[in-house]
């Protein structure tokens, strides 16, 4: 079996005229889930007669021309970190065994309300961090599909559904969906609404994984449209469907800690992706001919021990709550990062939040040089085994920047998918959106 | 029966020798418990067993040089928004009733590790919004004691514990502080680690009420040592005990919507407050000198209309998902809430935000001209009656501006109690409290 991606959106015209319904496209996706799902355990738990119904009610909804939005009966996933009133939510730990929230977090609300036939919760590391939960990477099951967003881009890589909901604070939308070949979106921060969703980390953020670009784009519009972004943040903005595709003048190759890690064929696959760009006449600026570049990599250099150490400050509450009640519940990596928390103070965190502030600041002076940033979504294949889902490095200064990334499905490392990823600027989203539609129609046609 | 307040901190020195005792403390609470409580209404649950087991811990830690913090052994009360994992949090709602979550939240967990003796919750309104949920004023239990944090106010102003834990998005702090007669302190905008609390708004603050100036510091202080501020914000930094009292140069006289509605003798009572001031050297300013000032008066005049706006689209989730659930159990406020946020767009709300951030803005620049500003908690007394917990209209604009606010319970009217407000800069509370100290000493005593 090869992994198929089932693009939703892409089929408007044939839902509204009758062609196709979304009870055909779900059903399709059901055959997928029998298929795979046995292979791969992306889901915690689903909800087959839900969506079915929600399908079934969207599909009268297109035919009598009152879609709800672009996403009206599209198949969901939601990742298991996000509050959802009908199906367990157990955050990857033994400590939210069999836990069924009252209510419904804000992005899963939304999308409800935008008509999405909502499937079931996706796997996540325990606690959206980094212990692994068994997940495997449909291109390869022996390999992990990376985390901690991993049921999502498992599930949306087998064609069980035509979008998730995965959450990053390092690398955790954008390297998963880098392994797995999917559309990953990881908005600004603030951009999609995280309420009763456990991730409240200050550069989280709730985005989606999807089978086409148009999929995220209009996935993460339903919901910022409905219920906004972070409270005191504008949320996401733009077109309710996928910008207009424009081609960015210049991109800034961004060349930092990860880049010794890169496999030679991602380099080589990244380089010929480069090349075309430049033969369509977009710029590519590097730190040798930029000093401003420069400067801002050596601010994100360490962006990973950077995010880990406002992180740690940032889960002592409630890891600590969560020892409280039962330590020996918690995994040892978790127990670590407790363990870590303790021994930092107030003053540590403000000294790590000011170097995240100054890098912000930098970063935000390039917009007056490039369009945006380009770079892998992570070091080459997904990694063999399931004991790590991967090293997040080229994620993380994406996270620490607070700013929009994407990552294509168009590059190949060892004969699988890695992601091509596209940086922008604070709350300019549907800018970065219009420049990557522009990217994946100019790449030449990717090989297997 | 007088209410009567019962500072803590001040016995630190009693506690170490052993001439007096966290329990011996906690049993006069308790018999003011058993005194009050069936008068007022202040709790939903109690803990008794559990305070007194952290009372007995505490005192041992006091006799041999070693107590936790300064507030340790401390009789407290959770404002029921709070999260506790073994007491209800019912959030003043049918929603809610029997809930008890699964762990506790970032402010309450602080408390207990800082060696707090946990005493109950305490009432609050429907999701601290405006719908009363029966707790009276001790000073006249014919009145409201203010809300949302009714239950705070009134267990603090009866002497049952010596302080509780507040939130204020509009008013709910320094309102009910001012009508019950205890020290309120709103911190600035994410001072304090509000995880865990249902109090998701973007100016919404948790906040200590308290039996004196000092336990409201070492309280506030206790939790942002232990878990700090909201991600991504420094959190309440200074001492951990009292600040030293400073005198201010000049405070501003904030005259805004609130001011035609003010009492007589309420305004006679702030008259005398601020001649005391001036006659020991600090200057106080007004918009009729100080065009910076009337501009920002010009800006916040309408500050209520303006935080309902922001409060409205921003609760839109978790309304809408409580609706979901059963519409019924939502009060008429709340229902009409949702129906608002409903009509709102992200576009609106985005509008809204920007005339915030303009106040705020030029609130700021005020800080080269002044010290803080002064004015009063509420427009007079406790109205009577308990279905109104009386009008925000001081307090909204120190919400609206994200700036620290105390209440100081020194004036007077009808009688009854009425607090003196201080407003500080963003980030700079610990200054406040340093002024606060020094004029409640400056104040000529205060009359019954």
């Amino acid at each position: 079996m090869t992994p198929e991606l089932r693009p939703f959106t892409s089929h408007a015209a044939a839902f509204a005229s009758g062609a196709r319904t979304p009870r055909d496209f779900l059903e399709t996706c059901l055959e997928a889930l029998e298929n795979w799902e046995p292979r791969i355990g992306a889901f915690t738990a689903t909800d087959v007669s839900g969506a079915r119904a929600a399908a079934d009610a969207a599909t009268l909804r297109w035919q009598a021309g009152r879609p709800l939005s672009a996403i009206d009966g599209m198949p969901l996933g939601i990742k298991d970190i996000i509050d959802t009133d009908n199906l367990p939510t157990q955050m990857g730990s033994p400590l939210f065994e069999g836990h069924v929230p009252r209510f419904t977090a804000a992005s899963a609300w939304a999308l409800r309300e935008a008509g999405g036939a909502i499937l079931g919760k996706t796997v996540t590391t325990e606690f959206a961090s980094t212990k692994p939960r068994g997940t495997r990477n449909p291109w390869d099951v022996a390999r992990t599909p990376g985390g901690s967003s991993s049921g999502s881009g498992a599930a949306v890589a087998a064609g069980i559904v035509a979008g998730a909901l995965g959450t990053q604070v390092v690398g955790s939308i954008i390297r998963p969906s880098g392994y797995t070949g999917v559309y990953g979106f990881k908005p600004s921060v603030g951009g999609i609404n995280r309420g009763g969703s456990l991730d409240m980390l200050s550069q989280s953020t709730t985005g989606p994984m999807a089978a086409s670009l148009s999929d995220a784009w209009c996935m993460a519009r339903a919901i910022a449209e409905r219920v906004g972004g972070d409270p005191g943040y504008p949320g996401l903005a733009g077109p309710l469907t996928l910008p207009e595709a424009r081609q960015p003048r210049a991109l800034a190759l961004l060349q930092t800690a990860g880049w010794s890690l890169l496999h030679a064929d991602a380099a080589a696959a990244l380089n010929i992706a480069l090349e075309a760009l430049m033969a369509r006449g977009v710029a590519i600026l590097t730190a040798e001919a930029c000093p401003e570049l420069a400067e801002l990599e050596r601010l994100v250099a360490d962006a990973k021990a950077l995010s880990n150490g406002i992180n740690a400050w940032e889960w002592l509450w409630p890891l600590g709550a969560f020892a409280a009640r039962d330590e020996a519940a918690l995994s040892p990596s978790a127990r670590d990062r407790l363990a870590v928390a303790r021994h930092m103070t107030r003053g540590d965190y403000v000294a790590l939040l000011e170097r995240r502030a100054t890098a912000r600041a930098v970063h935000g002076r390039l917009a007056a040089l490039c369009d945006g940033m380009i770079s892998v979504s992570a070091t080459g294949a997904a990694p063999v085994g399931l004991e790590s889902t991967g090293d997040p490095v080229f994620a993380a200064p994406g996270s620490v920047l607070g700013i929009p990334a994407v990552s294509l499905p168009i590059l190949r490392s060892e004969g699988l998918p890695l992601g091509l990823q596209l940086l922008g600027f604070q709350d300019r989203d549907a800018a970065l959106f219009s420049h990557a539609a522009w990217i994946e129609a100019a790449m030449p046609a990717r090989e297997g």
